[in-house]
């Protein structure tokens, strides 16, 4: 049933060309003139049910956006590899100075079910990268079989890596920057969040 | 003005489950009953001005969706390091069976005038993982010092990237994938499509 | 501050055109093509702040909408005069078989607060028709002077004077329609609904 | 398929109470503290595919609604009776000044085809009302049989009469207010709107 997304993308940017450029430019204009002054870091997983903007009903400019596969944050490791998440969180943090970071996980995740799925190994069968990226949280397997566990785990594991960031620890430590951690579970509609004095998520209100 | 952004997340996921989960919950349900089915592998920036699903006015399970700083593709690499975009262009490919990869860069893009600014160098001064990062894009540079042109040729090297994956140019070469790049002017609000029969971006209708 | 609000509204028909006709066609098309089948008739005021779509976030096609100061619904008086309002309930139960008439009403009502000053009257000074509009609600001004009160008692007479025409008695009695009483607390956001069976408007969950 | 209307309209209700009240109070905060201050007023149809919000993607406050069948005007009759219609124009002219006023009719509109089909009578059988309501479009006939071509001279006709309100021609004729004819096309999605000069509805940009 219908057309193929590419051709609804575009005809949905004549829609988001309508609105923010001719009918309320005042929403977009400074953003576009000044640049973006984004008060939150979002870390959030590639899957297309989780689309941050739809979920949080966000406008331009609210939120500097990493989705990777399973919203994980590496631990700090400043060599020369090619680090794109460590990046952004460098760039979120010192340049445009955020002042919340929120690693946003979800209830289904195809990148944590490889994980737990292949758990002993560590490698993905016919895949070249999956197995090596969905490592970093392999301590949270421990927590395992039930993969939203690990799901949750993983969550943690993302905020205590976010703080071997010296960058990061720093501001922390001084009160500027907040961490959050937020579990979207996907069949009911709930969105929990971590509440770190108790070590447990928690529903909102 | 107005609330903190994180206030207004979780307001906005409020509006998001009254919409998906109770007033249309047909819009959803079999998303998250019987998994994703995107098309699409949409590579974009963390820039919070370029949200992929404002943009294009999407609906969750549209795109699975990638966001780095400066919506970077690094060639292909199957060492032990860990590559998140990588990993996601393998998942979507591989596992999701997309059929289209949109590369969207973008005008005022932070990451590329970083590059362009440090060129001779390759280093940022302070930090740790931007120059690194982005020099993935150095041959860019040559284009310099236009920061917009530099901009749109990066757009060409990730998608040059893209087709040094093998699994990517097999199904490209056999016509079940197609790659596009795309760059938003966002001064004016419009979308150039690269067209790589003529190696220039034009624009849409 | 922004455009003219006629610049803007055709700025809007625009997007709507992008994501309707473009976009989605799948979410109009059957309306264009086979006529519209709304479920609902809703009776709402012509205030700017109290738009039922914008209000109930509806789509295309979901109620048959009538606007008028205050909400108000006239007694059935089927002679040769010009009756809008009556024309619309006929035309909505008779000819689409509507299941549900709504009457909406909402806190800081113009139409009211003119009723309420001039009730000993029954004339607004320098208006030739607010007065006798108005005039239809006149009963409810013993329940005042409190404005909302009366807006309240107001939404009620209007269910009352549903029942007074034949093709809706009928068909309530035969359960196959609906009457609901709303009223918007627009101070707080809340929807209130009438419960006939206690004569009172409830909170909703 | 899917839930009655009218719970989707309580689920959309706490969609724009998230919207509206929590997250972005500040879109609505000054029209609940302070009163309504539209520009325009906009005189509609009952269609339930012809919500005026929708097409604009207006947000509240913007425009003073009156819907009714085939949005049409009477002429000034300031006698006893209930005008429904010429009271929300006094109120939106004489109290909240309005600059513009648009009369927005549209393809595939049900009451202008019951006026045709009962031209010769101007009664429809076994209705009440909506014959007497259409008469007042009833000159409009002899440019048919075809109903778009009379739908298209209602509006005309309305705002023909429209300029029959003194308090209406007063301030167009001082220049303080616009009269403005739109015609939705719904079959292609295009809007239509009157050049009164060349007598004739011209396709916008």
């Amino acid at each position: 049933m219908g057309k193929p997304t590419v051709d609804r993308m575009l005809a949905g940017f004549k829609s988001f060309k309508a609105i923010y450029y001719e009918q309320r430019p005042e929403r977009v204009k400074d953003l576009v003139d000044m640049g973006q002054k984004p008060e939150v870091l979002l870390i959030a997983c590639s899957d297309s049910r989780v689309d941050p903007a739809i979920l949080t009903n966000a406008e331009p400019g609210e939120m500097f956006v990493v989705r990777n596969v399973a919203n994980l944050v590496p631990p700090y490791e400043p060599d020369e590899n090619y680090h794109g998440t460590s990046a952004a969180i460098e760039f979120a943090v010192c340049d445009l100075k955020v002042r919340d970071i929120v690693v946003l996980g979800h209830e289904c995740c195809g990148g944590i079910s490889a994980l737990v799925e292949h758990a002993e190994t560590g490698k993905v069968p016919d895949r070249d990268f999956i197995g090596s990226w969905m490592s970093m949280a392999r301590s949270c397997v421990e927590h395992g079989p039930d993969v939203e566990k690990v799901s949750r785990h993983s969550v943690r594991n993302s905020l205590n890596n976010l703080m071997t960031f010296p960058f990061v620890r720093e501001r922390v430590e001084a009160g500027d920057l907040t961490l959050h951690g937020w579990w979207y579970g996907m069949k009911e509609g709930i969105l929990w969040r971590f509440n770190s004095a108790k070590d447990t998520f928690e529903q909102g209100e």
